[in-house]
């Protein structure tokens, strides 16, 4: 008998029949033999609406009580899933975040997993009852309800496995599984049958938006087998684990990013210290900044640019304004008409030559790069937003021709 | 400084306005000094849509499941209005059942609370706090999720103005107060600006609906001062307390009641112990039964007839079939268009001639009675439903003549 933890997001059980689709993965599972823990996000668009209803009476409303009012929403969704099982005829307890012991920090809105304390999970399993989690939430030292921030199901479900010792925690999306490329946008796209954690974990952190990073994180770090596969097909997805396949492939995907904005500050005075000044003025205000670059400009001055999330953009730029004359920069501008597209792949840190083949794949169709990025296993760029599907269609043939070329 | 409990049901906070509305009637009573704690129900509708999202995936759900789901109505209403009191500029949290202590039977859907520990509350008051409280729920020893069933948002509210020794507890609804007759129905229907508890308790009772009964009774045990008033105006309301002024009137109020149903056993041969079995048997179902008429039938049998709420008739009489041969029955029959119309008052023990008088007033108005049932502070008749509404009238007109009589 194995121990299966099933996470199913918010699309996944958006209505009755959904639900009742989902009532059949666990319960096809538990026939099977196996516990089954559930995690379960808020119905469809319950969250949105939630936030609009808040909005509605007070757009700076604290973020306890936006908890609080969060919160509800898989309350509603755990309920509704524990019905559809017991109508199924099988024997089931749905449990709210702290009651399946989620202990997390007090960051209300984006709160940090502590500790969970499984006492609850495990002597419901003892009865042979599927459980239902509530994802997404937990308890602080307060005794006050959180919210671990978007995407923060993904994270319950494989706290609860790793503490649970699970052999599986599966991923429910509705995807089938981790692809070459974004399959909506080239068709070449594969699916890919296994990943291992660092190449998840880059293809997460640039857009790729099937997995939560955080919850990869701990997954690697508790060697939790994930897979990622889809709620309505019954096809096998992808298998992330350390050790994955690597399927004689150079690179694991393609991955493109439009949450993106540029900042450049022009013809600063050439000064020591100057980029880290600039870059613990962005880190106090909580600005994130991703691809940096540091070039010789007129004059013997200096030209900075980074990267950073288009919702921070204003106030990034309000920081440096404020900062301006200090540093005596010429100029700040900006541009979040850019993408970011990269390529991930285990295979760069043994095999030559890999970036060449991605820029000769972005010179053929005509793309100019505006900034550069690497890491051990990650190569992206920073091009034009109108350039950007376009680039990944280029670069995704380039590293995996389909069978009529 | 007071304590002050204040609690509004769902109405009262059915869309942002109400909240608003709510929020500054709260902010009113703690701008003057008062520490107050703020029990409320689920918005509006909020609990009807949930059982309707619950009956088309399960209509068997579990009373767990659906208390779980239950409870999410409220943490919504209490976060709502918390960010509400936030925008009015006063320190507010908002805190779910089990978080403001309440513990309860574990009886799903129709929880008792046994104890309330106000540890919680008691520390966000010290910290100058306006504190919102879930109403209808609790938890179980178990840990799980309870609710109070319907009405129960009153009896939390009294239960924590007992628990915390409150200097009053006002319960806020859609009417001024406790009238004479329901006000809709009688033009000439007055406020009364107090009434005693057990007055109170036999109006609720017979169906006035102004105020839960469960939680009169325990204002009435921990002598709790109550205010029915109204949350749209700002007239004084009625106070129920235990020596209510008797505002030189014979009677408190004309009640009627529409859920009832009559349920006839006839002909039936006269043996002791006859009514001690029927009714414990329909007691063992969790039957209560209301006014018991025992009568001669012909032939030396008795008929016996009795009340039953309206949802009870068809269990009753099946209880009543299964047992018809045992007890010799000649006929069982029912009938669900039947009125209770009740007189209510605390004079009536010391004033003679009230029955009487109640009586007139239906004979003048040619209203036929069916049954009748007295206890020392209420006479009830049973009449057919299509008079029930001019009975109310008449009686009320005798007891109360208008200005213009």
């Amino acid at each position: 008998m194995s121990l299966i933890v099933q996470k199913f997001g918010g699309s996944s059980v958006a209505d009755a029949e959904r639900v009742f689709n989902v009532a059949g993965i666990v319960t096809d599972t538990y026939k099977k033999g196996n516990d089954v823990v559930v995690v379960v996000s808020a119905q469809g668009d319950t969250t949105d609406d939630l936030i609009e209803k808040a909005k509605e009476i007070n757009p700076d409303a604290s973020k306890r009580e936006m908890d609080m009012l969060l919160t509800s929403g898989e309350q509603i969704s755990i309920s509704l899933l524990a019905m559809a099982i017991e109508k199924l005829g099988y024997p089931v307890v749905s449990l709210l975040g702290w009651q399946a012991g989620f202990n997390t920090s007090s960051a209300y809105g984006s709160a940090r997993i502590k500790r969970v304390i499984p006492d609850r999970i495990k002597k419901e399993l003892d009865k042979r009852n599927i459980v239902i989690v509530a994802g997404f939430q937990g308890i602080n030292r307060y005794g006050d309800m959180t919210t671990l921030g978007r995407g923060g199901s993904d994270t319950s479900a494989v706290a609860i496995a790793s503490v649970m010792h699970a052999d599986l925690c599966q991923i429910y999306t509705d995807v089938e599984g981790v692809y070459t490329a974004d399959p909506r946008k080239v068709p070449g796209a594969r699916k890919l049958s296994e990943i291992s954690y660092d190449e998840m974990l880059e293809l997460a952190t640039l857009g790729a938006q099937v997995l939560n990073n955080r919850s990869v994180e701990m997954a690697k770090k508790y060697n939790i087998e994930l897979e990622v596969l889809s709620s309505l097909t019954k096809a096998p997805g992808t298998i992330v684990k350390e050790a994955a396949k690597v399927e004689k492939m150079l690179i694991s995907g393609v991955a493109k990013d439009t949450n993106v904005a540029r900042i450049s500050i022009i013809g600063v005075p050439d000064r020591p210290g100057l980029a880290f000044k600039i870059f613990s003025k962005l880190s106090a205000k909580d600005i994130n900044v991703d691809i940096i670059l540091q070039s010789i400009g007129r004059h013997g001055t200096k030209d900075i640019s980074f990267t950073v999330t288009q919702d921070k953009m204003k106030e990034a730029i309000q920081v440096l304004e404020d900062y301006k004359s200090t540093i005596d920069a010429e100029n700040i501008v900006c541009d979040d008409k850019v993408a970011k597209v990269s390529i991930v792949g285990a295979g760069m840190e043994t095999h030559a030559g890999i970036a060449a083949k991605m820029f000769e794949a972005m010179f053929d169709a005509q793309i100019n790069i505006q900034m550069i990025a690497t890491s051990e296993i990650k190569i992206s760029v920073l091009i034009d937003v109108s350039d950007a599907d376009r680039a990944v269609t280029a670069i995704h043939n380039k590293f995996f021709p389909s069978e009529q070329d």
